[in-house]
């Protein structure tokens, strides 16, 4: 099952071909009583089980629209948690300066102010400092987790998206050059986590302005899936809706004014964005920066 | 005005002496009917007047409690973002192996579940690695902030708290050897702006088990408030019940078990912590290592 959220934060699921079901008010909870966060993030939240609530004959009973056309919106617009993964994939490692990799570096932090979705646009903060595409994996989290064993972390999960990690090439620490506003776009809908029994075996391929930069399997991941969740929850309590990117192969580049980006993920969909250089200043007038040269 | 939250989430404001003052129930607006976060931070998204709706008239109505005795809880269980200083003293960045300071390396983000407070327990994850307090000045935002001038930068704040930025030396992602469960004692209350107009004239001592580690003023930040404020916000849209840890001072060091730490803020209070390594591993039993020594 896919389900997005779209235009005024109504809950979409996506079926079997291109059509979307509206269950804005048809879900067995009433949303509007459950507290914190968004429609779909309160459903992940409360465990609502979307395959044995919304069965095919109750979907077929609601409203469709082309999910083609509809607004999607970030299915999680605002995650408790945010993890990435450094140097997950060799291959990415052999193209940056530096060879370490996650099993030096463990996870980073995103923040949560930093997500758009499908069809957004990517904001660079620079004029003259490279920011490059960062195509990935993503899972969210269903279960609360810590110090879970990877055999067991699969049922952590409640489902995968894409995400952009979107990145400038500068001295700052990592979480900051990956924390601007707009650098994680995710979406444009979640792929339950049944439709996906394993997750180390999906292609993923990242053009820019139509040329392929990124292509890879998730069977490259250093750390898997179950592991990174293992690895996480070791140090920290994972929350229903939290967020792991898992990494990024050979292929990140840079972004320019105009680009659109487009991740295609076997299963889930593509999410693609667009990039603009609107209100970019040089590095060099940032706050902060005092004027050294 | 100095608001902290006690058990059950029950939202108190501590007088001019040493009593608090239990409004829960008695706030202006219905805390109940505020959705997402925690009572304080509900109203502080809410914009809530705290000086304006509770004055001293109103309090004196209300029972009162000595402050010493409440069993206080982390005035903000999870905030939105927490982000943190790297570097922003200069006698810390003559003890640290790296002489680069926060204008090369921005801010960093911590776990928003790191987060515990007054008279917790900080459990360190590794049996045989260093793990460091910081004690640090932190701000709590009170209005959305976005690409703020740093003259500006002051009206955006909610108020202060004490902060320990608890860390590991190791090699992982700085975001990630700051945010293990327990890593940001806060508390034991918030200070409001009101009663700080200048933030860079506060007193700060961090002892350990009674001893003096850290002593400073934060006349001595690199960047001050303000101008963290403004850097953080020319990346970042900051929320009300964000915090921002100011950075820490020379004097940081290793703890142990059973260790007891102490930190004083003028006109804030003084938090207090234990440490446990209770659970505590060797480093490299950590979750995917794989074995490399």
């Amino acid at each position: 099952m896919r389900i997005g959220v779209f235009a005024e934060g109504r809950t979409a699921v996506v079926l079997d071909g291109d059509d979307a079901a509206d269950i804005h008010g048809r879900a067995a909870v009433d949303v509007s009583e459950l507290t914190g966060g968004e429609p779909l993030h309160r459903l992940i939240e409360h465990g609502y089980d979307f395959a044995a609530e919304l069965t095919r004959e109750r979907l077929a009973d609601l409203p469709r629209r082309a999910a083609a056309g509809l607004d999607w919106k970030p299915p999680l617009p605002r995650p408790g948690k945010i993890m990435g993964a450094p140097a997950n994939y060799y291959d990415h490692v052999d193209e940056m300066p530096d060879s370490a990799t996650i099993v030096d570096w463990g996870l980073f932090l995103k923040a949560p102010t930093s997500v758009t979705g499908h069809r957004s646009t990517i904001r660079l903060p620079w004029s003259d400092k490279r920011t490059d595409q960062e195509g990935e994996l993503a899972v969210v989290i269903g279960k609360t987790a810590r110090h879970v064993d990877p055999k067991d972390a699969l049922d952590h999960i409640f489902g995968y998206t894409c995400v952009l990690d979107i990145t400038v090439r500068s001295t700052e620490d990592r979480s900051l050059r990956k924390s601007f506003d707009t650098f994680t776009p995710i979406g444009p809908w979640i792929t339950t986590a049944d439709e996906i029994p394993d997750p180390s075996a999906l292609e993923l391929r990242c053009s820019v302005n139509g040329v392929l930069r990124q292509h890879t399997s998730t069977s490259k991941l250093i750390y898997g899936v179950g592991e990174l969740i293992a690895y996480a929850s070791a140090a920290m309590t994972l929350h229903p809706g939290d967020v792991i990117a898992t990494g990024t192969p050979a292929g990140v580049g840079p972004l320019s004014d105009g680009d659109t980006i487009s991740l295609t993920i076997d299963r889930i969909g593509t999410l693609e964005v667009a990039v603009s250089a609107d209100g970019a200043i040089p590095y060099l007038d940032r706050p902060g920066h005092k004027g050294e040269r």
